[in-house]
């Protein structure tokens, strides 16, 4: 028997971003600062609380998954999706769908909910102008785009050519499902992706926010055996409880929440520890970063900020 | 009330590879076959039995995931997996880790379990010479690496200046954890990508396989809520029923599957229906795909050939 005692295991892949650890050891002369501690050395301006008139909260049995609503790149669909929960819309209604290494998907298959004042369809917001987004580009090659980045907390890919701009497919986007035609989305059936970033969707349907917190919710949901991922029984579909507009949540009830600023040079400082990992454990740094492998910290509010 | 009927949400996001889907139309004269009629024109000699003297069956008490091994890449390591399954060391052992949109990992995290005649530690396999592996290289650029293509069904990068080529991390990849120590690894533990390629580990840890079936038993674990998404409390461990060779299980309790060769026009043509997808749903082809973005294609085998 040749085994010898193994090595501590739990710092194996060390890679989550600590955001709540304990003060990290300060970084040295020797190396550039880790993700960790570019966190703990960031100050409040660093970051910013997420607007309750543009967060949703969807209840499910097993507890809240926030989402962050992208009205700088689908206004119209934000504003529908805000009008469909606003309506109850979309309480009671199952999650139907849960495709391995895909995404997860809600709604009214049958479309047959009233939706109060909002619209089952609206018009494709596939892409937007370059110009007037404040976007940090990151300087690695992207495979599917000329330029990629982030624009506050949300993945980006322009194409300074055409001067058009378009959030992409990375893991936790949500977007709104749609038949074949492009203007047949609308938001009453969302999606959110689960696995590898199905960046070939793309310009080709409607991103219009991403999930902040409560992502370990849906992407455990039990895989469906029908075609593209869908339950066949309806005893396997997973009701959603509710889905609220957060302004409309008593203050009390709310998870406030932080996100780091993508415009400061702490981000800078933030996304080149990414690129290059300096913690003990890696040998090889990447010298690169895909753009969705840079999922922005989101952290608790300080003094609740996110209710004011 | 302004909703009307919904769109037929079945055919949102159409993607799914439909291998054993009923004969499509066949492609017309106006565009290039999709992936669905590539592969229904393929033939038997476009597909490859895998190996039973290297392909594992991890048995759950929810079903078998199968892994197919990657001695060409992991040598040594392949040979430690394979005495450690022959020696039944993973038996009994628990996934014990589950963190989000990264890995799930099983094994004896105290490292106390006999190994039989394995090891605990094999040296790292983080590379290989390019030369001699037959690699199917992707038309498009990778933002980790110079090339990246596919060896057999592995997703594999390259860097022709230094002749190197290395597995990278796309999901269901299956990896050796290790300490701090790049030697410190060995197969005693091990774990499988869930989420967006963690490409930054690429060269810093021996991967030795891929799931080629049962991803969807794994990628529902529920999110370890320790450091890591290691579970806190023993009864979240979820227990491994066995992991035995596919060779040692008699022929009639195997699962008999076959893998795309990548090393044909029929493969050059599923990349080409990958890279621009034609079906009625995509308005905007990418023109473009990731490595991770091409999983090869797996079906049951035709009369049980893998057996063979």
């Amino acid at each position: 028997m040749k085994l010898t005692r193994a090595v501590p295991v739990a710092t194996v892949l060390l890679c989550a971003v600590p955001v709540f650890a304990a003060a990290p050891p300060a970084p040295t002369a020797h190396r550039p600062p880790t993700a960790g501690e570019v966190l703990a050395a960031s100050t409040a301006a660093d970051w910013r609380a997420l607007d309750p008139q543009n967060t949703l909260y969807l209840e499910l049995a097993t507890g809240r998954v926030v989402i962050e609503l992208a009205p700088e790149f689908a206004p119209n669909h934000v504003a529908n999706v805000l009008a469909l929960s606003r309506g109850k819309y979309f309480d009671g209604l199952p999650i139907e769908r849960a495709q391995d290494n895909y995404v997860v998907q809600w709604g009214d298959r049958e479309g047959k909910k009233p939706g109060g004042t909002a619209h089952r369809t609206v018009a494709a917001e596939f892409e937007r102008p370059l110009r007037g987004l404040a976007l940090t580009r990151l300087p690695d090659p992207d495979t599917y785009a000329p330029e990629v980045g982030l624009v506050d907390d949300f993945p980006v890919a322009a194409d300074p050519i055409t001067g058009r701009a378009w959030l992409v497919h990375c893991y936790g986007m949500v977007g709104a499902g749609r038949g074949n035609d492009v203007d047949s989305g609308g938001g009453t059936e969302l999606y959110v992706v689960i696995g590898q970033a199905p960046r070939h969707l793309d310009r080709n349907v409607t991103l219009l926010g991403r999930v902040v917190s409560g992502m370990e919710l849906l992407s455990v949901m039990p895989r469906g055996s029908g075609p593209l991922g869908f339950y066949e029984r309806p005893e396997q579909y997973v009701p959603l409880k509710s889905l609220r507009v957060a302004a409309d949540v008593p203050a009390a009830q709310r998870t406030n929440l932080e996100v780091l600023r993508t415009d400061t040079p702490t981000f800078v400082a933030y996304l080149e520890a990414r690129r290059n990992r300096h913690e003990e454990w890696f040998k090889v740094p990447a010298g690169r970063v895909d753009v969705c492998n840079v999922p922005v910290p989101v952290r608790p509010a300080a003094g609740g900020s996110a209710t004011k």
